[in-house]
């Protein structure tokens, strides 16, 4: 008997109508034959709500009682889809992360899973039931319960998948899969029917909200093909695999855009070794993720560093580096928040010199100033006017026939 | 150093406010040179509001499943609770059922508890910290959640109190101790200095509120004193405590009143032996909790017998009942909702042969009209029309002169 794990984000199990569907959907998968592991989100913005309500009471909650706190959401969401789906005649029963032993290291609010056990899981599996367990959770070994950060849910529905060496891993959304962009910014975007981690990883991380990265990097560290698909509908979604099955490959995959950007610039810093090690291990400390970073070439023995952060992470990052700014006897530190970022992802990039070119081209033809640009691999990114977002990726979609993308 | 541990109830941690006002009698008790354990109740309503959430997925929502669910509001209470505490400054930890292992039997929903282990609270205590325990929660030894049914969280205190071996166990509500009568039906009703366990126990389960009949028969059986307080004022309470801790012997302690309360009557029961033990052993395997039983003298072999449950179990118990009617030829099964129970409690009442009749003298006094009548020890229950409660209330209170007690 083959295994499924399924996984349901928050707006799916929102409501109780929207739960019983989604009740359905498992019953049906069980009924199709196979044993079913589904793994669930907190209901709608119960988790903005939860921490809404923490901040009410502290500026700076502490994390393990804000990971205490926040972890009720997806309790609530197996309890409930358990007694919908048994309201269907099907057995099934909820577990905690606690209770499935997803063990993970203590860094509250963004642990990262060191372990899980399939014990439980197989046990109950054996007794014919589905099992529903709480994403985004775990315990420490010494039984502190953690969350796993954003999109953590879907990191949970892979973890589990390799653990039990599932089949299938099917991310459920409430988009039919990935596109070449944001359709709610460019109509002409098209779904994709397949892609790469690391195209799928560079579109997470310069955008692309459907799959947050790190579930993405977990996906192809433990080679979990993930099927990310519509809750709404029985339509093939968008399979996430290896580069080798992804054929042929595509110069240019998609565009993506994130308006969660602020840039943080700090003027005159001393062209010395170890500077820049001491900024962003600072920021590292303060478990700030750094995205972009871009140094000027120096003149006169100074130069300005760039780098971008989400708007959250702004006060402190500026706080942190003007700290830093002070000691080395660097300039001032500005943080801006009105930018955006656009990137062109596609795995076939690396071999072909034009794409570079064409997106600063295409950028120029649609009167876009570019603030900051960082190259990987497979990606261009390109920092510009919050404003301007919309025109960007219009002019970059075009500019690379997405429309004609399959 | 000292230890008290102090229970606050769901109204208490209802809003920021009152949560930032309960934190700060936890932390001026710290401050005290107390060590300080506290059990908290789910915020206001969540409880309800989460069952009732269980019932628009499923009529009959699993009990496993609906002790999964109900857990989360003790959860989000300790976590909030702890934040607040934090932010005055103090240090604090938050710890689930399960972290703290109290451990219970199976029967979800209405679980005992079997076992706490201190371990996990010493350690903290040690740390300096004030340990804030979900009430009305445990896990079972195979790690499954339950809760302690109505009450629970004054069960979760007792609990703690007896296995820490604490100086003194304090159950803050909203009321400021217990009284002779319920003062919103009897206005001249007085508060009590102290009552001991067997008194409380009667008026508990004969209808006063502010405490669960479990916690009491708990705190009787590990000897441990509650002292029921406001949260609001610093006004002593009413201390619960051993019968010979309480002088002089009141013959008449209060007068308590329920309207939770439906009658099953059971007409022309054949007078053989075995009857009544399969009516309400059939009832005790559906954990129904039956209150008073009354069996009428048999006329021709055959005799009526009435029995009280809550309203809420009043549809099952008949269907039961009817079921059992039915096998052992039986006659008509009628439940009726539209009553209530009023009782006059003192431990000095054994000693007292004439309360009997002054309680049956005042209510007919009174013109209220007895359906049933029950008594112990301690205690005479009558069932009366649920419009003539207020009526039945204040005849009782001032045919006993309890404006006086003290």
């Amino acid at each position: 008997m083959g295994l499924i794990v399924q996984k349901y984000g928050g707006s799916s199990v929102a409501t109780s109508e929207r739960l019983r569907h989604v009740a359905s959907r498992v019953a049906a998968t069980r009924r199709g034959g196979s044993n079913v592991v589904v793994v669930v989100s907190a209901p709608g913005h119960m988790t903005d709500e939860l921490i809404a309500r923490a901040r009410e009471i502290s500026s700076r909650p502490p994390a393990r009682e804000l990971d205490m706190l926040m972890a009720v959401g997806e309790q609530i969401s197996i309890a409930l889809l358990s007694m919908a789906v048994q309201e269907m005649g099907e057995q099934a029963i909820s577990l905690t992360g606690g209770q499935v032993r997803i063990v993970t290291d203590g860094v509250h609010t963004k642990a990262r899973i060191l372990d899980v056990d399939r014990r439980r899981i197989d046990a109950e599996l054996a007794q014919g039931r589905i099992v529903i367990v709480a994403g985004f959770q775990g315990v420490t070994p010494e039984d502190e319960i953690t969350t796993l950060g954003r999109g953590g849910s879907d990191v949970t529905a892979v973890a589990l998948a390799s653990a039990l060496g599932a089949d299938q891993c099917e991310i459920y959304t409430d988009v039919p899969g990935v596109f070449t962009a944001d359709p709610r910014i460019e109509p002409n975007a098209r779904q994709l029917a397949r892609l790469s981690y690391d195209e799928m990883l560079e579109m997470a991380s310069s955008g692309a909200v459907v799959l947050q990265a790190r579930s993405v990097e977990y996906a192809k560290a433990y080679r979990v093909r993930m099927h990310v698909r519509s809750t709404w509908s029985d339509a093939p979604g968008t399979l996430v695999e290896e580069a080798s099955d992804v054929e042929p490959i595509r110069t240019v995959t998609g565009v993506t855009h994130d308006v969660d950007v602020a840039r943080v610039t700090i003027a005159d810093v001393p062209d010395i070794p170890g500077i820049a090690h001491r900024i962003f291990s600072a920021l590292a400390d303060r478990h700030i993720n750094v995205d972009m970073i871009v140094r000027a070439a120096s003149r006169g023995g100074k130069a300005d560093i760039s780098f971008t952060v989400t708007r959250a992470d702004a006060p402190v990052a500026e706080e942190t580096t003007r700290g830093i700014a002070l000691e080395v006897g660097g300039g001032e530190v500005v943080a801006v928040e009105g930018v955006a970022k656009v990137s062109v992802v596609g795995a076939g990039m690396a071999t072909n010199p034009g794409v570079a070119a064409k997106v600063f081209g295409a950028l120029a033809a649609a009167g876009v100033n570019i603030q900051m640009i960082s190259t990987s691999e497979i990606k261009i990114s390109c920092v510009v006017s919050a404003e301007e977002i919309q025109n960007a990726v219009r002019a970059l979609h075009s500019a690379f026939d997405l429309e004609g993308v399959r």
